[in-house]
């Protein structure tokens, strides 16, 4: 059984001109709503069977002119989307008509849905949990196929599993502990029950601990490795941009709503999704340190996950080349060697002593020589060893990790709460916190402003 | 029956981050090669009734790895948009994984459609004309809701019908001549002839002229007035390109698949597009004039339909004013006179002597006084008298145009010739160049070579 909601309407397509464009109604009310502004023949929508597509016309019924021409798809809950009823108008694309048809239905009964909302419907009708509710806006923002499957198995229900075992043994536990105070039946009770509960807390920590281990890879997965590339001008920076951003690995994002001054552009490697900062920058000049400036060198540096430093091996290291090796010790950084088409003039033995010899690469971005190499180094860097595993669970959302790092901060007061012999219904306490932040994960114990704020950041129509 | 062409798939949705993506596939063999990747239970997209949804994955059926959790909508040719078997893949969104469900199903049968090759089928197969298939694009590119009900108005076939209604005329007048040839009874039978061949091409021209009156409109509508803002500094030109900007006023076009560099923002004034020409220039800067330079003001004066031309009343007209009256004497003028709010300053008589009184507005962006009157102006200028009449069948696909001024051309040869007393049957021949070419704007009479060139300006996926 679904809850009784109002009826919401949103445009779930992309902005921007299409083929398609779908206006989409979920809630009691959807069909008597869509059939007020819906025309073919004497069809009505609220008598057609259920999962079924209909030909027919949009008009304003106060005047019978016609908004658009469509395809309305016609769903009963509970086997939709948001387990209401639901009605999607397939429109014929572009910006106005699709507008006054969205405009129709708020007009005659429908509210605007808030970003996310359908999918908030989904998770309050229990269709999904939270964090399925969360892969599925994962899904959408993901930037490669790896991230798509990390999100795919958080959807199939993958991490919800695991946290509900976790927290089934935690329950378990102080089910047992519960039992062993009220029938004290046997002297060593007291030993016997603190034994147990630091026992399980240790066991749900280490699992804890080893899901926490696949965040860093998880969050780059999600979020995509933030990546500079700097050099010297004329050292190659342009040409590995092109490489690159070369053909199908290229992914720019649009981030829906905003202006063109927050574009992304994301770059496929292997798997993991490179952001590129600065790139226009790079673009419109081969000479990013000086014409750029170093304070937004620095700053792009800051930002940086991964900073890949093209040098020309053509040329003896110079002390501009210096200068950037000192600005980026602290980074994750891969030294490209370039034009090693050309003679080697590079003193590689004495600068095997200021950078880590394992992060050179060298290529000649021209002949595309070592360009694999150097993809295969990224890879590796972040997903050491871990390549094959494409279903592995990783926890991804900066949200599931706080949450997780706290579960465990509440394990660790379990087990020094018991070294230091306090009263087993103090150390209960912490225990029983556990099971609850775990709970947020999955959304079995949550709070209305969190589900409010985390749905907000979904974006409109889904 | 729909002729017999290879299934073609693509994304039908604008590209970006959405809530829902469609992959639509079209063709002979789209419900098998859907079979290919789809999987529920033991569920064959080829065994289900027409016109039903189906919950599902996408898979690789080499791996049998989840490409996407799905909504498949199945229809059965020939009750749809191509009139062939049509599958309508409905994905979560996102950019990643509705490209691997492309992919998935180019590996498996499909071929990529070419842009339009679906309404492409939609025309081949009967199921609308070219002028209607034109209207497809309109719609989706529609920037007003007069420009959208222009495009409905022709979707629905009402230019069609006029010109088939022409070609009738034509094609019964050179009947009536064939027989008179034929069967030459009457003495007077080459008089009666010619009579009624220069009767009936005058009486299409016309009728021709009459739809060509309107081409400037339906262009309009279609195409966007090219608006310039111009004024010197601090006269409000910010002001009022913010208030046309404001709220649902705004329509910002980003042209699938190119780059940022060619967002056209359009502004709906009373269902009048106005395509605003170097507004990123007039934000920065409020001083176009002196920053931007006189070259390119010009180059925006030469390119606008319309320029709105800002004083300050608060101020006498200085002798740059007097330079952009003469820049702009030859254009579509409105002249703003603005800060009506503060003492006036400008001598109006003196301006009236210099520009038509009937083309001035006072206005205070500021507190908003005659925004209204400025805007009515706007849309009388382009539609004196015609605000009225929606469903007026407007010309404004530029082929149309061309083809329609042909035709006229092709009558008044018609005229000419029997005036001079040529032989019929080469008058005959000037009569059937003029009902080829109004075919040629139904598709009724059409080379393969336009079709091509015609569809490949369709957005991908339609």
């Amino acid at each position: 059984m679904s809850l009784e909601f109002d009826t919401i309407a949103a445009i779930s397509t992309p902005p921007g001109e299409g083929a398609i464009a779908i206006v989409r109604l979920s809630g009691a009310e959807a069909f008597e709503i869509a059939d007020r502004v819906y025309r073919s023949g004497s069809k009505k929508i609220k008598q057609v069977p259920s999962h079924t597509i209909h030909y027919g016309h949009i008009v304003d019924p106060n005047t019978e002119e016609i908004a658009d021409e469509v395809m309305v798809s016609v769903m009963q809950g509970p086997k939709t989307f948001t387990r209401e009823d639901v009605v999607e108008i397939n429109c014929h694309g572009g910006i106005v008509s699709v507008n006054q048809v969205l405009q129709l239905l708020l007009s005659h009964g429908a509210r605007l849905a808030e970003p996310g909302e359908f999918t908030k419907r989904a998770f309050l009708n229990g269709r999904i949990d939270l964090s399925q509710a969360e892969a599925v806006m994962d899904l959408i923002r993901a930037k490669t196929d790896r991230a798509m499957h990390v999100a795919l198995s958080q959807l199939d229900g993958n991490l919800s599993t695991l946290i509900r075992n976790l927290r089934g043994i935690i329950l378990d536990t102080l089910a047992q502990v519960e039992v062993n105070i009220d029938y004290p039946e046997y002297d060593d009770v007291e030993e016997m029950t603190t034994k147990l509960l630091k026992e399980k807390a240790v066991q749900v920590r280490g699992n804890i601990a080893q899901l926490l281990e696949t965040a860093k890879q998880g969050k780059i997965l999600r979020e995509g490795l933030a990546t500079a590339i700097i050099g010297r001008p004329n050292v190659g920076k342009s040409s590995l941009l092109n490489h690159l951003l070369q053909e199908e690995k290229a992914i720019v994002t649009d981030i829906a709503g905003t202006t063109r001054d927050v574009i992304e552009e994301y770059v496929n490697v292997q798997g993991v999704p490179l952001k590129l900062i600065d790139t226009a920058g790079i673009r419109e000049t081969e000479d990013l340190v000086e014409q750029i400036g170093v304070e937004r060198s620095r700053k792009a540096l800051a930002e940086a996950d991964l900073v890949l430093l093209v040098f020309n091996q053509n040329e003896p290291l110079t002390s501009e080349d210096r200068a950037l090796i000192e600005a980026t010790n602290e980074s994750n950084r891969i030294v490209i060697l370039n034009k090693m088409d050309l003679e080697n003039q590079l003193d590689v033995a004495q600068l095997e002593q200021v950078v880590d010899p394992s992060s050179i690469v060298r290529t000649s971005l021209l002949s595309q020589a070592g360009v694999k190499e150097l993809e295969g180094k990224i890879a590796a860097l972040f997903f050491s060893g871990q390549t094959g595993e494409k279903d592995a669970t990783y926890v991804s959302n900066v949200r599931h990790i706080a949450l997780l790092n706290q579960a465990m901060a509440a394990l660790d007061e379990v087990v020094v709460g018991i070294d230091a012999e306090m009263p087993v219904d103090l150390v209960q306490i912490d225990m029983t916190r556990c099971w609850d932040l775990l709970g947020e994960i999955t959304g079995d114990s949550v709070q209305d402003e969190l589900l409010t704020q985390l749905f907000s950041q979904f974006c409109l129509g889904k």
